[in-house]
């Protein structure tokens, strides 16, 4: 099992909308993965780890397959369609890695 | 319900135990921590979301409590023994965020 990791750092300026992610953009890369995407999780940026710090990113997906080649047969049919979403909740680019599941 | 990420930059030439960390490593954050620790996850970065590029982090915890003082009430008496333990599995000085979590 591996996890796709998308992490939008936490940029001074930047805009991004936690609602429509969790609302509409992570359930379309849902709908569009269909079994390829096993789960997914959201998480929101709340502090970094020294007092009064900031997080280091705003937000953050992982999303759960069977395999980076599972992943690249649900998401990349629909890439195009699933990029083009991004504008309409944030002008970040995110950072984005690939993870073994140790314990999951 | 809060995760704290703590997060491995993949730095050339660094050191990192990947069996301790799974072995002994965590496995001691959550005796420490009892109850407050609700569960835990580890992660083996394996590439970034680019073809052939190498992951940002080599390694990732995430750590889930109720609450950023659940964590704290948990994590702070032991925290010099966990921390003491670092270089038995790595030389990195790893990132930590603290995310609450929206879809888990």
């Amino acid at each position: 099992m591996i996890k796709v990791s998308v992490m939008y750092p936490n940029t001074a300026g930047a805009r991004f909308d936690h609602a429509y992610y969790r609302d509409t953009h992570m359930p379309l890369v849902k709908a569009r993965m269909g079994d390829h995407c096993k789960s997914y999780t959201v998480d929101r940026g709340l502090a970094g780890g020294a007092p009064g710090s900031a997080p280091t990113y705003v937000a953050m997906c992982h999303i759960y397959c069977d395999s980076t080649e599972s992943f690249q047969a649900g998401f990349g049919p629909h890439m195009q369609e699933i990029l083009a979403d991004i504008p309409n909740y944030t002008d970040l680019a995110p950072v984005i890695q690939i993870s073994q599941i140790v314990v999951g």
